[in-house]
């Protein structure tokens, strides 16, 4: 059996994992790990030479390209990897972005949450969490854009679970186009998910995650769904004697109800099989491919500067949950388009609807059932994070610290890519999230 | 032991093996194969549903997904299976053709090469050979553009074999710089191969293929170098037992002396390994793979509309002797280029002697040996196919049909991509090569 995608699919999980930190765990300043500096794939010579010796060679399977410090390399690398399907731009020139840099963000200063540290910088931030792209809009300029390790302004980051909100947009605009009706129950739309828990489930608690089902995360043990589902997206030849699901589709049928009797819309549990379910849904209701709708509304006409990818599984199935990988400004370009309200230069791409759907935010207390400390207060809604804050900020958030962090308030988008050696976000979130207001609040007072 | 790149590597074989056909078996016309027609993966509906059905679906390995009718429609996905690496057009926007369709083109009629058909138009051609995509650039002008089967002009095709054309161009470029001389030894360049028969091999013999080693292309003998070649090419997890070279460059230490007594220089034989060597030269003189040396010198350089990618095996390195995929108008930017002797919209992307280099062609009597009866009195120079007509055209071949045709006579540059139901040129080229001529009178009478 071919466990070859489980770290990727166990990335895309642990948003949720983080809240298994303990308390004293999620105190700790220190990772552990190598530093940003101490770790950067250029320094490590990671895949240099023809043929790159054995040991700076980073192959398959994911247990190997997906480790740290490796993964600080293979974040940029995922298609040399893995089988993937295009999200074309298009063919015509890219609309590029006006700059008005500012040299001031660098020294904004803002207090990480809980930890010993008092004061940090920005620039400080950067290395805290071990940044590969950072990119600042304000007022749709760029006022600052960096790369480090692995990325570069004509390279591709894996977005890991920001795919999930791509995937929701989708989703919202069919809603708000009237082809999705987000109360019907996934089994009208998918019958073959009648016998799966999730047949039973509204097509809204797909997309809030607030679906009930048997999804054990027991790593220790084989049978678990986990494992299931890593087995299951496996793009590579099988084995003879694997008997198991083949592909996302087919690992989706395979869901039981919750065993402890939650039920569907009583709380918000982030798994990242809901986005499969809803790639899916997607698809049969559109009669595209994600990768195929994600182009034609949104990559070909936002005057992309690249294609951007996402990792498919064995029967062709891009991974709905967290398989696109996209350039640092494409992401900005999708950002500063969802704050626009849908907009982007003179065409509606998203539906104001859809856009408002999102930022209205889902249920607080199905959201605070879950127990996020640092995202109190906040919900789920359409695969996005809804913070709540007073600044209305919203969020596209994936493992290892990606970002696509909307502040309407401050007419800011952050894009961040990065390559943070843990998968807890609660980690990650203390230098981020106040550093994100922290120059949301500079960037109003220039 | 996995055999999963075996028929793309074998397929990339096949220009050679063509020559092993009987001579009755090159006189028939009849694939016994379904017609073009008959086998349009649209119609066929190859991949549709969600997911798609079990008959409906082309997966690895190659033996499936590159068997016809199914190639038919991989051609155009060969990313969708294997791990692949970008070849970056850049950031920048395209630059267009200019159009000027030619409606008289489809009415032009030629005759066949030996078969019983006396005449056949240009319009009726495409479906004998399987067109995908058809480009015909004239006076730089686009002048007939056809997409059938898998290809739109927003996809990319497997060039095959063409790709060592790209190869040979990079390495005629570093010559004519003097970072490479194409009379040291390879062993001098790579000290790796001192032990394998590529050692003693001048970087020119590598170049135009005339060097001799031992290489069985018994597929009966699974014992066989190309089955070595094909396993250690696979991009696939490995099982326990397996052995042998771990990718192309490991492959090529094992081959051995020819084991017929036939000395470097003496004969052209078109063989593959051949490609990987030069691929690795030009990494090792260039300190960049094959994939970042195309971008940086050529594609990211011509306005080129679309990236262009590159499989690569086990340990990353791209397969320099068929494994690029490209779009159908972007090969014409590269077509166009050769023709204008390495200048494109004033940069000279190509130095003028390494065009010349190519144009002036290889060793008419080690070609001749070969035996080509339809190349007669053609040669091979810097992995590009010299016809010695009398139009001095030259060409990019790939199996199952694929070209880039360069006739500087007629100032005419022919881009074809195909999906012919058999590896043999030698049954593509009678419908294909007179065409080719055909046309080029047309557009001078013009």
């Amino acid at each position: 059996m071919s466990y070859s995608t489980s770290r990727l699919i166990a990335a895309a999980a642990c948003l949720a994992a983080g809240l298994m930190a303990s308390t004293a765990e999620l105190r700790a300043q220190a990772t552990g790990y190598p530093t940003a500096e101490e770790s950067d794939p250029n320094a490590l010579g990671w895949m240099e030479g023809f043929p790159p010796p054995p040991e700076l060679r980073i192959t398959n399977p994911d247990s190997v390209f997906f480790s740290f410090p490796r993964l600080r390399w293979s974040v940029c690398h995922l298609r040399e990897f893995l089988p993937t399907e295009q999200v074309s731009r298009g063919l015509g020139a890219p609309i590029p972005f006006e700059y008005a840099l500012d040299d001031g963000i660098d020294a904004v200063t803002f207090r990480p949450l809980r930890g010993e540290i008092e004061e940090m910088t920005w620039e400080e931030s950067l290395a805290a969490n071990y940044t590969d792209g950072m990119l600042i809009l304000h007022e749709g300029r760029i006022v600052y854009e960096r790369y480090f390790g692995c990325l570069d302004e004509a390279g591709q980051h894996a977005a890991m679970s920001m795919t999930k909100s791509f995937t929701g947009t989708l989703a919202e605009i069919l809603v708000a186009e009237g082809t999705l009706d987000d109360t019907a129950l996934v089994r009208d739309i998918i019958p073959e998910l009648e016998i799966s828990a999730f047949g039973s489930a509204t097509v809204r608690q797909v997309m809030d995650m607030t679906t009930a089902f048997e999804f054990s995360e027991d790593y220790g043990d084989p049978n678990a769904a986990i494992w299931v589902y890593n087995a299951a997206a496996s793009p590579f030849p099988r084995s003879a004697d694997y008997s198991g699901p083949n592909g996302y589709f087919e690992f989706l049928q395979t869901v039981g109800p919750d065993p402890e009797g939650i039920r569907h819309g009583d709380e918000f549990h982030y798994r990242t099989p809901n986005s499969d379910v809803l790639g899916w849904i997607i698809s049969r209701v559109s009669g595209m491919e994600v990768t195929e709708l994600l182009s034609e509304r949104i990559w070909s006409r936002m005057g992309a500067e690249q294609d951007a990818y996402m990792t498919v599984d064995g029967v062709g199935t891009p991974f709905a949950g967290g398989g696109l990988s996209a350039g640092l400004r494409d992401l900005g370009r999708f950002g500063q388009m969802m704050l626009n309200g849908g907009e982007w230069h003179g065409e509606q791409l998203v539906p104001a609807a859809a856009v408002e759907s999102i930022r209205g935010g889902g249920g607080l207390e199905e959201f605070a059932a879950a127990g996020y400390a640092d995202l109190a207060g906040g919900s789920y809604r359409g695969q996005w994070w809804i913070f709540n804050n007073a600044h209305g900020a919203f969020a596209a958030r994936g493992v290892h610290g990606q970002t696509i962090y909307i502040d309407p308030t401050a007419d800011m988008v952050i894009v961040r890519f990065s390559s943070f050696p843990i998968a807890f976000n609660s980690r990650i979130d203390p230098t981020s999230l106040p550093a994100y207001q922290a120059v949301a609040e500079y960037l109003m007072a220039q």
